[in-house]
């Protein structure tokens, strides 16, 4: 099955949610590279599209995202992929996942910081 | 806050959950009309890049997606919508999910359709 990555010139997003716990962890872009990388290594792959690179989510700060399962959308523009989150965050900015802000009239954090960005990333 | 619809050409993606299941239903697109009216009638809207238009989700068929939680990502590109969705399915092609199908060496289709779309689109 071919993905269509006509639709947004290169790229399809790919929702990540967390195998074990349901919870949406975050969503970011694959260029066919990635998404063959994924396929054939079992780890999330990514393009960024702000550093115009590949990569494998965790490569710097270890939280790799194992895949445990890979849906296709009906329209074959959308993957979903149910990964065990290792280190249990996702999110660069030291949050479990990247939706770590919630929206009630006004914009309020409802989850923990689980990792110190600065700790983890390394300054460049 | 201000989303950041600079990045995708006045879009971004709408991830849409099942409140109640944990399931994630579809993705889909919003412009800043899309975005304001979700927020101002509690139901999704979207914009449809193949129609050039925004249409709330259930127009046609009666499955309207009500919002019960709104969450924004750390990029702030991208939104988290927790839903309650009515007639328990939100694929056009008459599943729960849009993500009906599963890819492990082949794909397979892994949901029962539960209503049949030609019953419930109109023929135009």
């Amino acid at each position: 099955m071919e993905l269509d990555f006509d639709k947004m010139g290169g790229l399809i997003p790919a929702i990540i949610q967390d195998a074990a716990t349901g919870k949406v962890l975050m969503l970011a872009y694959m260029n066919p590279f990635a998404w063959e990388k994924t396929l054939e290594t079992g780890k999330a792959w990514f393009y960024s599209r702000s550093r115009d690179k590949q990569w494998m989510k965790g490569e710097e700060s270890g939280n790799v995202q194992v895949v445990k399962e890979v849906f296709i959308d009906c329209d074959q523009d959308t993957v979903l992929l149910k990964v065990e989150q290792v280190g249990n965050a996702a999110c660069h900015k030291g949050y479990v996942s990247c939706f770590f802000r919630k929206l009630n009239g006004e914009v309020t954090i409802v989850e923990e910081k689980v990792f110190d960005p600065e700790k983890v990333y390394k300054k460049k």
